[in-house]
């Protein structure tokens, strides 16, 4: 398959993960008269599907920009890639429990719902590491490999980390795990960015086209 | 990223939002022999649905041939472009609120819905005003920049002042409102013809490929 | 706009509308053990599934074969384009109505879920009409325009009428319309067919890249 | 219609499927603070959620890489592949059959949930099987045909011959037939690293571009 192909499908993936996760938002059951009480009380709804946009958004962005230092794909790399996109997919799950637990304002299930959501987090991060790992070996199917790779090798590990550090955490108080999950999320951004900038760096350099 | 790779998934996310907008239209619950009267009952659905549909038609357009204008892409703008597309997603959720308020015939719930629907409308025209302005700034990213920005660089300013107007007049009178939204989308439509005139000026005047 | 992008949005849009229809099939309420009764019993479902998929992925292959004769957009083609493919995303609710109305056996509901099928169908008709009339008068905009017009000018003309007289057919008899409208989707393959052998006896000829 | 785009739009409709099987997965009703019970006890959605996420991903990657070695397309090969694609989609169902009855323990359901999953993955292969015997005859269509084709002419017979033991077996033993769709499954993919193998090594040979 040509890289292109690969990335146009899973371009195609993230934008309708993203724009699925509206569905989330139901006219509530209201009162008549009173639907601005309903709906301010779907605030959770809110504030989840703001989270998960833009977790999902910079996981596109990064995708996409790692992909475009990949020349060619081949079988195992398709499967590495399915499986990623599998999770991202997934994320539409915990979100809809996050934002029924905090409605219903009950803190184990709080708790259980952030434990969904940092697992999902935790297992997309380590797929994007096995990706680093795989491609670490096969540096014949990237561009330009070493010094790109020097950069930012070591960010699939630090956000495993930071997920399971907030896996734990939330057993112990739901709001150091939302915080924590925030701080992955943050981490991911960040990550993108410095990715982002080595790739410009060498397209300023014109190393690659 | 290359912009038209941007532009691609930009394409998709609007393609996605302007379907899912048919997700709406449920069966309605219906006295059997009677389903006709059921859904003729169902007009604002429909109502609400062809002012969206409209709405993000136009938006896409719009979006469409400014980004043709652009050359290249940045974090910010990455971020920037991100952002309009979460609220164009948002979009659905005032859509049910109003079909639904509308249906249930409540004065309040019917303007609270409006005021929902306002103020998206206005988030996205700010967002664009961002861009505006952002790409005003960083002109290095666009194609013959000064002249195509003068024509237009008001745009977004006029529809978020509609779009103000709307959200304080709901508040006196519903209809006033709509009719100030359906000014503010008619204003979009009539902005994007003036856009597309001078992109196509450009076309004519080889100054652009 | 270019062309080729207008294209990715259309086709984009048909692909979502042809997958969408799948989520009217849902898991019906049953009495446990008897999952296979409730099954068989949501036949109207597969029925109008299959009518609409096929519908929908002819109009698509049309749609497909006919703007790739044209070789430039403007702006009254993008209104006209995006109006076919807001009727096209509504085929959705008329085939709703149509499996739940046949599941539920009242003859007069299922007149109506039928004239409200022929309907939208008419409409997508009468705005493909449109199409072929604008490109008549517009022939700048397309590629080898008369003699590829010449033969196929009255195809929407008579698709119309065939949905007319499906409209009136299905306030005598219903089977009566079901015909009328499986001979207007029959119809609109043989038209497709016969585009489709015009286009491509221009490549043969080496008329058309 | 030239290949490509009928290869986009193809695998436009194969990422839609592939994301909208997570639509599956709701916020089960439960009992205020034991949703983690609620959650486990839906661990039937996930199983049937990953079975068919990657079910439709290897028959992505499989229709794609077939795709890949056909340079021409026509009418005969746009309504197969319109077919194929209609029973991909319709997978959706069968996995909600499956994660219905399965939470639901009644071995009657689960017998008849898996006959409908099989018959659907035997009609798929079966269109497949017709895909082939179609490119047989019109290898003009094909580059390179022969020695290709002589490698995996007989995979899709070999798969329809699976799922309809599987079929078979499932009447007599649900556990049988879970066993032979995932045997079906393997064999999907293990065919594809075949089909993926030969193609590859054409682009080696130089054979192909």
């Amino acid at each position: 398959m040509k890289i292109d192909r690969l990335q146009a499908f899973s371009d195609g993936v993230f934008a309708i993960v993203l724009t699925l996760l509206v569905l989330d938002f139901k006219v509530p059951n209201y009162q008549i008269g009173h639907l601005n009480q309903a709906v301010i009380a779907q605030w959770p709804t809110l504030a989840a599907y703001i989270l998960s946009f833009f977790y999902v958004g910079t996981l596109w962005l990064f995708h996409h920009d790692y992909f475009a230092k990949i020349k060619q794909t081949n079988r195992q790399l398709n499967v590495i890639n399915l499986s990623i996109l599998f999770t991202v997919t997934l994320i539409n799950y915990p979100t809809s429990l996050l934002s029924e637990s905090i409605a219903k304002q009950n803190n184990a299930d709080i708790r259980f719902a952030f434990t969904c959501y940092a697992l999902v987090a935790l297992v997309i991060s380590a797929l994007f590491w096995a990706l680093y790992r795989y491609m670490a070996v096969h540096h014949e199917l990237m561009r330009h490999h070493e010094q790109f790779y020097q950069t930012i090798k070591n960010d699939p590990v630090r956000s495993v980390t930071i997920y399971a550090i907030a896996l734990i955490g939330i057993q112990f108080n739901s709001w150091l795990g939302v915080f924590l999950i925030l701080m992955g999320n943050i981490f991911h951004f960040i990550a993108y960015l410095r990715l982002n900038r080595s790739v410009t760096r060498y397209h300023l350099n014109g190393k690659d086209d």
